[in-house]
């Protein structure tokens, strides 16, 4: 198809499309005259992911480039593809110096190492909960995290993990990682905003 | 105690104390000479309360007065003082035009209704949930709401609620909300995006 058409396909303006091809977020066309490219399905797949990412994702332009390489990349197994755009998704925190941040990590480690998970060493997550654990002492709310990771690895194993493809192409499997992880976040919390103001009504008359 | 003492004891920049006096954040210490103020534990309490509001809330200065304003009306009755600073912490959701807005709205109705959830008709939580059933389905990503249901509603009344003090102070209670509400949200999802990681890992290697 013309870029006219894939414009029209995927929504995306083509200026838009243009752009996305200087920046090397999607690959050039097959050039069939001086002024006339020719594009396919996995043009179009790709333009999907790279929405998926700007407009679901929120993530920034440079990010997605290291996604997009990362999927590009036939050598990188799966599991680690999927880690970039995971990885991604999350917010950096950085490590606070001082005892508090230790311990705070090392409760972290433990219940990781406790739930048998297979989490990188250097995985983000890691420092994203020792930040939250660290605020909540600090602030006085104690917390008993037990319940919370009974219902993240029952809603991941049972729920969202089975609408990835993974034996589909890769753009597809990482576009639902993103999707998924993005969207059922944003369910959750306002359902759980729900049920906060239901309990509230029941406790309060 | 002077206004150094209350700086002091809450951690908060006198320069800081006094633009929340100004702002009405704060109520004005007892004037005990022309340049001289008292001030109580209410005022450290209602510090505690502001910069839960800013720092962990990130709620705007604007939102942060009506929620002051809500929690020092005492005809206003606690449910709904609760309700004001609960509103302010989610997005805000526009609604938009057309039949999928009006399918996927109607569809959080019925999901309140069978849950028997008291649940005011104009709460933002009924657009935002909406709104991401509309994206989920623009962007075919199928969802059955309700494992994340019975999660929001058992986490909510089993754990939250019961660090809320409902028959303490009102400043107290509202803090313990607020406080609650982001802190858990920010560990339940650094708890999914491990157990996406774990599972990843466990399925693909």
């Amino acid at each position: 198809m013309r870029i006219s058409e894939l414009s029209t396909r995927s929504g995306v303006a083509i200026p838009t499309i243009k752009y996305y091809l200087r920046e090397g977020l999607l690959r050039q066309g097959e050039q069939t005259a001086a002024t006339r490219a020719e594009y396919d399905d996995s043009h179009l797949r790709r333009l999907r992911l790279v929405r998926a990412l700007l407009e679901v994702g929120k993530l920034p332009v440079a990010s997605i480039k290291k996604i997009i390489d990362a999927v590009d990349d036939e050598s990188l197994p799966m599991h680690e593809m999927l880690g970039t755009a995971h990885y991604a998704l999350g917010p950096t925190v950085e490590p606070e110096p001082g005892e508090e941040w230790q311990a705070a990590r090392a409760q972290v480690d433990a219940l990781i190492e406790e739930q048998g998970w297979h989490i990188h060493p250097e995985a983000p997550t890691r420092d994203e909960l020792a930040q939250t654990l660290v605020r909540m002492r600090q602030l006085g709310v104690r917390i008993d995290l037990r319940p919370y990771v009974e219902a993240a690895r029952k809603l991941v194993a049972e729920v969202e993990m089975r609408t990835i493809p993974f034996d589909g192409p890769r753009d597809a499997a990482v576009e639902a990682l993103v999707l998924g992880s993005v969207l059922y976040g944003k369910a959750f919390d306002a359902l759980r905003r729900m049920a906060q103001e239901a309990e509230s009504a029941h406790r309060l008359g």
